[in-house]
């Protein structure tokens, strides 16, 4: 077993053994670029560290020293020598870039001795000064774990002794004196003196980069981030160059492309006279990239030519680190670099048009899951730099927004019509009755429920900014105030910012920018609608969600939900009356007064859809949820409904359930109430006849919720076709419609055939599935599932990615059980997961039809549908 | 096609054709018995009837007219004739008996012309004219739909004129005016005069009956007894005798063992000079059976005769009826005799004794599903018979009792402790802080929830009393009373009488009576435990329990909830400290005081099964169900457990759940609570331990419920089994022990194979199951699970019987799975269904090594096991 390579004896395809970083430096040198020698101990060894009580072995040190060996005997330079000392560098680096998460130490090899003999043999003490105290603050933090502040402070009080306030005009006197203290200090505080043994050094630092695997930062970033804990991180032991030798010496980040914009053209910093850490830490304020024409020309034309080498030898944009020595370049690293969805977008774009890429890799390229940034309000990047933290919940529907608090519906409304428009809506939860005021909000913040409960489903339907789950805040519902864990308290009318695509809530307002289109994304969207196979469909209740989605390019509706119709203040009246009515002729009144409505609004999803498939699911929701609950809400009812206030609270109490969920639901409401189905029935095939008499073709589906049986379905289907034919009859037309199913209950899996037999299109409702098939109620399970991911028992929110060894062979089971027996049967999915490029590669690879998602999803949806296709034609 | 046939074309395995009482006919007529003769109209017909719009088509009527004549050239006889006229009864047949629910015809044939010539040809002009006022009576009941009362009133208008008591006292000319009376109001009320047309009478009458297939009483009937809407009923036409001729005539009913406790010997009744409905209707009393050897000798000694021939010939207790004509015995109808319980094992056990049937015969002769009626107490018949009823819900746990309302607890055991024991719990719902007044209570009636309600389960569980989801009582919470529907009221204290059995809530006390064991009982029970191949255990949470299923042949216990055992009021109180601790350490605390007291009940458990398996689940319900809801328990626990009532009121709500039955439960709860599952770990093997230092043998089986994934069973085992190692080092001893899962989330089922690698048992919970196949909530799918019923989309109850096609496929698919990774892993079901013999024979059939089931339920579990190993062998 090998422990350690040299550069030359690696390559970029090993950072599985190498790390990253220590693969990109092996290619780099096999490309003959001016990258400092050195070697890596592998991710291996990482692994084998843990396995051994944290110790490296004998054979491990051995073999770091033969190569140490073979580094001083190729750059003439000797560790701890006292004429041509080397000094090296050890930094971590895992097999995907985790930045800033673990530790690097510079300057290793440095003692008093070497110190010395640096500062003859450059003739340039300050700079040998410079780099032995920042090694010993270095090894201090990293390897000992000593305050940082302890070293900082002795710094800081030095240079106000000396009335000095940048880092460079210390002396060499200055810094030989911060040095004295520094060693004071280390001996202080550790009990022994700063240790001279320059193997040591090396060995200690190798040691304390294995132990910065294990921080408790680094495991969050894994967790968050899915990199797996056993992969472990190498080691890169590389020859120091300095940039801190002077004013012909400096050190700098910079991007082959801009990052943010994905603007062609150089992007980065430096710092002249400054080892590479100065300028992250932000001491002194880099100077643009582009300056360095001036000042070092002859450097800056290579970096130029290094850069387009890179991007030309790794196919995309470069993330660099260099230094230069002495007007000599260095290039210390190179990653592909991490950008915005915009960027990643138009990089894709270009680097297709420079005939660096496929189509098919730029497709790739591109993150589908932060697709849909590109479309959502983003902060100004100045006005939130300065913007204070509130809270942190969810990232539950992506954007940013700012706006005055309101508590109520009631209060955004009135504000809305006084004219006002930024304003947040701030929850317990929300229920359906908050459409209304969530629709009039910038933005919605819950204190309680996930990235699947009502406000973020209803917000990511809307395309609307939303924080969930926010549950470090507590609302006082009596003075209206909320209260912050640190004690302080907002009220209604104070300003806060949310940024739905992290889930951070600020104090305040953060000024917001427009995102807006360009020719690469139409660009790149053309390609991917180009390449997929699966069809898109939208979840849109209303024309305006069905506008959007076709604009975004959805080729149909999925999943019309017809309830959130009911909750318009017009309706919700009728609606109840319905609920309440003692007879089933008081019922059918109301539902006739409901009639209108149902069709006016599907008029208006024919008329947006344009003769593409429309389908429409029958009421779902238990009736409960469409009544008030407190006494006072049922009071005002009872007076506007006419009835008596103790017969509609027995109403409201004989309709309350135990579990909702698996309640009085669906086609259940069907089976006890087929009026209603009826009503809809006659709403759609109305709506559909009137459509087509304007010369718009129609497509309607009508699909039956929470079906578990074929006698069930039948029962509904011949409802509906009873009602159906009564309404072809009457106007004398008819209309094709399909009659279909939802898929979510696990028996309907087991009975897919059955089922497949009499309907014509199954959807699988994918959120309803897994929570019967996991036993998990979407709106309890968070609770328990952040145990479940520290123990590792899952490692994905089922409701976000879909399960596939479970719910997804369910899914895969009722697909080819339903194939079989009618073989061209309309199969789609419609839950949150039609918006999850994990699990829409999952619904390609099982051969659905198409998949169906929020209205702002699209996109994203598009683009892993090509991508789902791309990486099955690549693994056949 | 064949419409009809003649009583000797037929047989008795013919009753899909010519329904039951036509078959046994038939059957009758081979066995050369007096019956007198006759023909069939098939059942097949009856469909053809109801397809053809309700009409009896040409080819029919033609049939049936050609039978006639048969019948009249065989009989000599003529119908509507003026010298020796043929009288017919009509009367219907189905293919299984349903008995009262559709209609007879007697007499017909009878106009003015034959009613005459019967007068003089009989010399018995009464006879004449009472058959003719009958035949008008019924005709215009039962093939016009004319008002019973009309005829009846003039009936006894009549009498009351004439001052007499007796029908048999009116003489042939009080007859006569009443046939003129009776003809004028048939004339009045249906336009028509009474139809002298005989033929006519025959074909209506046959029409009549076909239409009493879908009266709505017949239609219940048949949904309550899985009857097929579709099999229709036969129309048996047969030559009429008359019981009405005289003082040496008569008709009666007749067993020929006793129905209601098997003795051996006739058990029945009969009328002097009377037709068989006048033994029915209850007009005058009845004689019994053995007086007719005083009065007809002959005619005993004969039907004597006949009896035994018959029962060797159907090997079974039969149901006779019969005619006596002029001292002629006639046999009208045979067939196997219903029976209780009680006498159905008597009777099966004697047959064998007697050489008749063998001992496989004699087990699927009983109905495993009633067998523990025998069990519980029953009501004595004379007190009931006067009961008024006062509603009906459902028959969750049989037996009978009758005691003082009590609305709480708290009323139970005050009353208790005064010394008084017939108390009956009446609540909205019970929850398991009820299980101590449930456990005082004689009986328990619940105004909410299903046949699998916390409420039924329980009682069955305590082998009590129980009527559930009695929809129909609304119980006032303020004043404490409950309100009839209509509209009177009854108070605490007031007595009232439960028949769990039936479903059926009496007002007042009806006197009940024990049941006795006996020797037939034991015999038949060991003959079923021969037979049997599935192992029968118990669910049972109490040594009591575990005592009483090991009497009645209990093989282990299949199920201990844990839970159950925290609701005494001594423990509820560290429980909830439990629940409440801030910190792990304050957890911990509060287990340890639980420790002792649940090592106390599984020691008795230990020592009750003396070695068998006893399987114990960890705790599996939500933390929330052992807090208090109402503000004021809250605040009562704030006080007792000594903290704030904001921060307890606050820690109830944070665990209130939307839908608890899909939420922080089961193993859930160990992944958070690790510290729980430990401590029932110890109790466990501590327990096991000191049980087997007192030299008793113990199988303790440690199962995690809720398991949905192979990860997460591995985590909660190693959990146990950490402990475990603990204990066993602490103490220096072993104990030998199982871990295994409950398989109750869909998804357990598709990763059965996976699970079953690492679980050394699988104990299906398909109460859960069944829940999350279909989607149905137990405590709320009876709202809606009736207009199933109803529209024939569900036939049973799926938590009653396991739905084989759906949640049976699950289980069976599990099975296979789990069997092909481990061969001899133990499987086992423990869900309600566990005691269901339909549901028995389905885990027999996929072979599973055990059911488990309430100990009440033992002995029908241990007979339904072996009726399904006895089905399997002969379809072999």
């Amino acid at each position: 077993m090998k422990y350690v390579y040299a550069f030359k004896e690696g390559n970029k395809d090993m950072r599985e053994l190498l790390g990253g970083k220590g693969a990109n430096l092996c290619e780099m040198c096999s490309m003959g670029l001016p990258v400092p020698n050195g070697f890596i101990v592998t991710t291996e060894v990482c692994t084998k560290y843990y396995d051994e009580n944290k110790n490296l072995s004998e054979d491990v040190v051995r073999e770091i020293f033969t190569k140490l060996e073979e580094l001083e005997r190729e750059s003439g330079k000797k560790l701890g020598d006292n004429v041509n000392p080397l000094l090296v560098s050890v930094r971590s680096g895992a097999r995907e870039s985790m930045p800033g998460m673990m530790d690097t130490i510079l300057n290793l090899g440095m003692n008093d001795v070497v110190c010395d003999c640096l500062a003859k043999q450059t003739g340039n003490a300050r700079f040998a000064y410079d780099s032995y105290r920042r090694l010993i603050q270095m090894y201090s933090d990293v390897v000992m774990g000593l305050p940082k502040t302890s070293f900082e402070g002795l710094f800081e009080n030095i240079k106000k002794q000396k009335g000095i306030v940048q880092d460079t005009d210390l002396t060499s006197n200055d810094l030989l004196e911060i040095i004295h203290y520094y060693k004071r200090e280390y001996q202080t505080l550790t009990g022994h003196p700063f240790p001279q043994d320059v193997k040591e050094q090396v060995l200690e630092s190798i040691k304390a980069v294995f132990r910065s695997w294990n921080t408790d930062r680094a495991k969050t970033y894994r967790r968050l981030n899915h990199i797996d804990d056993n992969w472990g991180t190498a080691v890169n032991i590389q020859m120091m160059v300095y940039g801190n030798r002077g004013t012909n010496s400096g050190s700098g980040v910079c991007f082959s492309r801009n990052p943010a914009t994905g603007e062609k053209g150089l992007f980065g910093e430096y710092l002249i006279n400054a080892q590479g850490e100065d300028v992250v830490a932000g001491i002194r304020t880099p100077q643009k990239i582009e300056t360095l024409k001036e000042i070092l020309p002859n450097c800056y034309m290579e970096f130029i030519r290094i850069s387009e080498k890179l991007e030309e030898h790794y196919k995309d944009m470069q993330d660099m680190e260099f230094t230069i020595e002495e007007g000599k370049l260095y290039i210390l690293q190179t990653r592909n670099g991490k950008r915005t969805s915009l960027a990643s977008v138009r990089i894709a774009v270009d680097l297709v048009n420079e005939g660096k890429i496929s189509i098919e890799d730029a497709l790739l390229r591109v993150d589908a899951m932060r697709l849909d940034e590109i479309l959502h309000p983003i902060f100004e990047e100045e006005s939130l730099k300065a913007a204070p933290v509130l809270a942190r919940g969810l990232a539950a529907s992506p954007g940013a927004a700012y706006g005055k608090i309101c508590f109520t519906k009631e209060e955004i409304q009135e504000k809305y019509q006084k004219g006002e428009r930024d304003l947040i809506l701030v929850r317990e939860e929300t229920s359906p009755e908050d459409i209304e005021g969530m629709h009039l909000a910038k933005g919605i913040l819950t204190l309680r429920g996930g990235m699947t409960s009502h406000a973020a489903v209803v917000a990511r339907g809307m395309g609307k900014c939303c924080v969930s789950g926010c549950s470090d805040l507590v609302i006082n519902p009596i003075n209206q105030t909320i209260l912050l864990k640190d004690g302080s308290i907002l009220s209604a009318n104070d300003f806060i910012s949310l940024d739905g695509s992290s889930g951070m809530v600020y104090k305040g307002i953060i000024k917001t920018k427009d995102p807006t289109g360009s020719y690469e994304f139409d660009t790149f969207m053309s390609w991917a609608r180009d390449k997929k196979k699966l069809g898109i469909r939208v979840n849109a209740d209303t024309p305006r969600d069905a506008g959007v989605a076709k604009k975004f390019g959805a080729e149909g509706i999925g999943l019309c939900r017809t309830e959130h119709m009911f909750f318009d203040e017009k309706r919700i009246f009728n609606f109840r009356q319905m609920i309440i009515a003692p007879t089933k002729e008081k019922r059918m009144e109301a539902l006739n007064s409901l009639l209108p409505y149902q069709k006016e609004d599907f008029i208006g999803l024919f008329q947006a859809m344009k003769g593409e498939a429309v389908i429409i699911r029958l009421l779902d929701p238990p009736l409960h949820e469409f009544l008030p609950k407190t006494e006072e809400e049922i009071l005002n009812l009872a007076v506007s409904l006419g009835v008596s206030f103790e017969s509609l609270k027995e109403k409201v109490s004989s309709l309350k359930e135990f579990n909702p969920m698996m309640g009085h639901r669906g086609c259940r409401l069907d089976v006890t109430y087929p009026e209603i189905a009826k009503m809809q029935a006659r709403a759609i095939i109305e709506a559909a006849i009137e459509v087509q008499e304007e010369n718009i073709s129609v497509s309607p589906e009508i699909m039956i919720p929470l079906i578990g049986d074929k006698k069930e379905y039948d029962f509904v289907k011949s409802l509906l076709e009873e009602e159906i034919h009564l309404v072809e009859e009457e106007k004398g037309r008819k209309v094709s419609y399909k009659i279909g199913t939802m898929i979510e209950v696990p028996r309907a899996i087991v009975k897919a055939d059955e089922i497949a037999n009499v309907a014509e299109f199954f959807s699988f409702g994918t959120n309803d599935l897994t929570q019967l098939t996991f036993g998990f109620s979407r709106d309890d399970a968070n609770k328990f599932l952040k145990d479940y991911y520290e123990n590792h028992i899952l490692e994905n929110n089922p409701f976000t990615s879909i399960d596939e060894e479970g719910v997804g062979k369910l899914v895969d089971l009722a697909t080819r059980l339903a194939r079989k027996e009618k073989k061209n049967i309309e199969l789609g999915i419609c839950g949150e997961h039609g918006g999850d490029p994990k699990s829409i590669d999952f619904c390609h690879r099982i051969g659905l039809d198409y998949v169906s998602c929020s209205p702002y999803r699209i996109p994203c949806a598009i683009l892993a549908a090509a991508q789902a296709s791309i990486k099955a034609n690549q693994s056949k």
